[in-house]
């Protein structure tokens, strides 16, 4: 899911998104919360009238963000206050005003909030927090059945919706295009997974998940999985990694956690990652994952390419006639040379950061392709991370 | 004539300039000379494979920017002695070194170096610097004439061609895209004015304009006229205007001018203007001109509609769900509200730029596209600035 903060995927139209094959976006509720504000985002008829995407949309809790917030947040079992990044004003973020936010985003896809476990820390602190995540998402579930049906997602909505190409989407089933994607998701996963399940689409209100912590110990993420489902949820994220901790223990925590997660539903791990541990991980068997690295990493000039990372500001670039990656498809690769994507770069044009994401957005979408034709071919052609895909590990 | 700086119209893909009819961008011969370097675009194969586009080109002659640098510059008979705005590293362009560099760039359409008088001017100084204009207008002709061969439209352009929809278009024609244009403003002027020819397109050279100068001083613009006839040039430039002058004072210089220059040439204003101006100066004559204005006021969230200007900046738009334009048929009208462009700029999104920026192009291309169509149908169907246009003129 290619990650679009404050309602824009930073430098790409939306119409380029869907060029792309961007079959669903993140939106940060901290973010949006702040500016433009839910209201505002609400009366146009939530994220999907506000920034006009038929696609599907998955908001976080606000969680997350709020707990990058080191210095500006303070935590009790009622909630979290913080201080805004914006003008230092104080706010409060609860499983309940976090549900009324997401709502009131009106994305696909809501999480419950959940407390992020800080990276190193003990035994007793990851155990308190997850059980305050327990908690946290029991409060979830409990508002957001309460109040489910305020998704705006209404006349409002309909009014905006754009002239041209969308006649057919009926305004009761944008609510269903997340519940669709998981419907691919596990049509996809039963060619090579037995057990999958389509879920059935509503239509009618959003998907909220519930999010598996426990720090990087496996029984607490076991208790924390089994705890979460007990609860009950259409989907189920692992969160918590991807924080500091080495790369073979993420992977550890990923693949013992998955163990205790249904494979009928979606299961979706937040925050990864780069192309060779996207792969790795749906091998695992993981549907969905967000990461702001393929836009972050081309504001800085890192390109993702079949043969490795490509710094584009480096100088031997300067007169490079080729394209940036031969074997890539997207418009990018297909028009400009290295030179003058490394002098877009250079001059620090806007359109350096247009076009390096649109690339970088091409090419894990693509590599996410790859992953569910292989899927679909069955278990003896499973896409394993090649020689250029191993070569972006390193960033 | 979108202006592209240094070889992009800033936020916006070539394939997005396409879409919106832009016939010919210019770029600047003082920016691209400091960065990428001519001999880095020369080796591409000149700036329409260096940036992908192979629609027409102009550059200027980095006169008029050289001359912007006022606490960075020498001015002097054999050239300009300046101080790079980048580094501080010190330059000197001459008639010669200028048409050497644009030769290097291969636009299409390249500018004679000339002394943009500065505003105001006393008698003796206009004189001065006009017959200066003329004496250097006579030496880039003659370096023009003796290297006009060396334009990089060889194998090294056409081997960055790109791949489709282009392949029509050969190497050689390339270098007639801009006298294809003259041809088409000849034909359409044609319609509404007699005496109107249509060049031959030679289709191995560039086309080197001159440049009238002489103040605001009527008598002076006819004698810079006359002196830049005799050298003889296939356009003519009118330069020195819209730099600080009262815009009654700009309109009574072009109308006196045009009265000297011939009409079967294409005649081009500089650095103009407003959509206003630009319907107004068409209406005296006028067949050319480049403004940053729809670029710079749309990074700025000054937006041109039908109904004036719009500053998207304001609070009154963060809920309004209507589009920017309704009479405006771009994408960023067709698909997005009021409110999220509003939102876009608010959050300081790069999305903004891009997005403002297609819509004032848009807006501007529509604006000349209906003066065109006005000359196609005669004299008695001239499109005047309307209600709507009028008030985008106080800026």
């Amino acid at each position: 899911m290619p990650v679009g903060t404050v309602a824009s995927v930073k430098g790409v139209p939306q119409d380029v998104l869907e060029e792309l094959g961007a079959q669903i976006i993140l939106g940060n509720t901290y973010h949006l919360y702040l500016r433009p504000g839910v209201e505002t985002v609400r009366k146009m008829g939530g994220l999907h009238g506000f920034m006009s995407w038929n696609q599907a949309i998955l908001t976080d809790s606000g969680g997350f963000q709020v707990f990058s917030l080191s210095e500006l947040r303070k935590v009790s079992e009622e909630g979290v206050t913080f201080r805004s990044h914006l003008d230092g004003s104080s706010h409060f973020f609860s499983p309940e005003s976090a549900m009324e936010a997401q709502i009131g985003l009106g994305a696909d896809i809501i999480m419950a909030f959940d407390e992020c476990t800080e990276y190193p820390a003990d035994a007793a602190r990851m155990r308190e927090s997850m059980e305050m995540t327990a908690r946290w998402a029991a409060r979830s579930k409990k508002y957001f059945e309460e109040h489910k049906q305020e998704v705006p997602w209404g006349a409002a909505f309909g009014s905006w919706l754009p002239a041209t190409g969308t006649e057919d989407v009926g305004t009761a089933a944008i609510g269903c295009a997340g519940e669709r994607q998981f419907a691919r998701a596990a049509e996809l996963r039963s060619a090579g997974q037995p057990g999958a399940a389509a879920p059935t689409c509503t239509g009618k209100t959003q998907s909220l998940f519930g999010i598996v912590q426990g720090g990087m110990d496996r029984a607490l993420r076991k208790e924390s999985a089994e705890r979460t489902i007990a609860i009950g949820f259409p989907g189920y994220a692992i969160g918590g990694l991807s924080v500091g901790e080495p790369r073979e223990l993420t992977r550890e925590i990923v693949e013992s956690t998955l163990e205790h997660l249904p494979k009928d539903k979606p299961r979706y791990l937040m925050g990864v990652g780069t192309p060779e541990e996207i792969v790795e991980y749906a091998n695992l068997g993981i549907d969905m994952m967000d990461c702001v690295l393929p836009t972050r990493a081309a504001r800085h000039g890192l390109l993702f390419t079949s043969e490795g990372k490509v710094s584009i500001k480096q100088a031997r670039h300067a007169q490079d006639q080729g394209s940036l990656d031969p074997k890539c498809g997207c418009k990018v690769c297909g028009r400009y040379s290295r030179a003058y994507l490394r002098h877009l770069y250079a001059s620090n044009e806007v359109l350096a950061q247009v076009l390096n994401t649109i690339h970088n957005l091409s090419f894990y979408l693509d590599t996410i392709e790859r992953v569910r034709h292989s899927i679909l071919l069955g278990e003896e052609y499973r896409f394993l991370s090649g020689a250029g895909l191993d070569r972006n590990l390193e960033l």
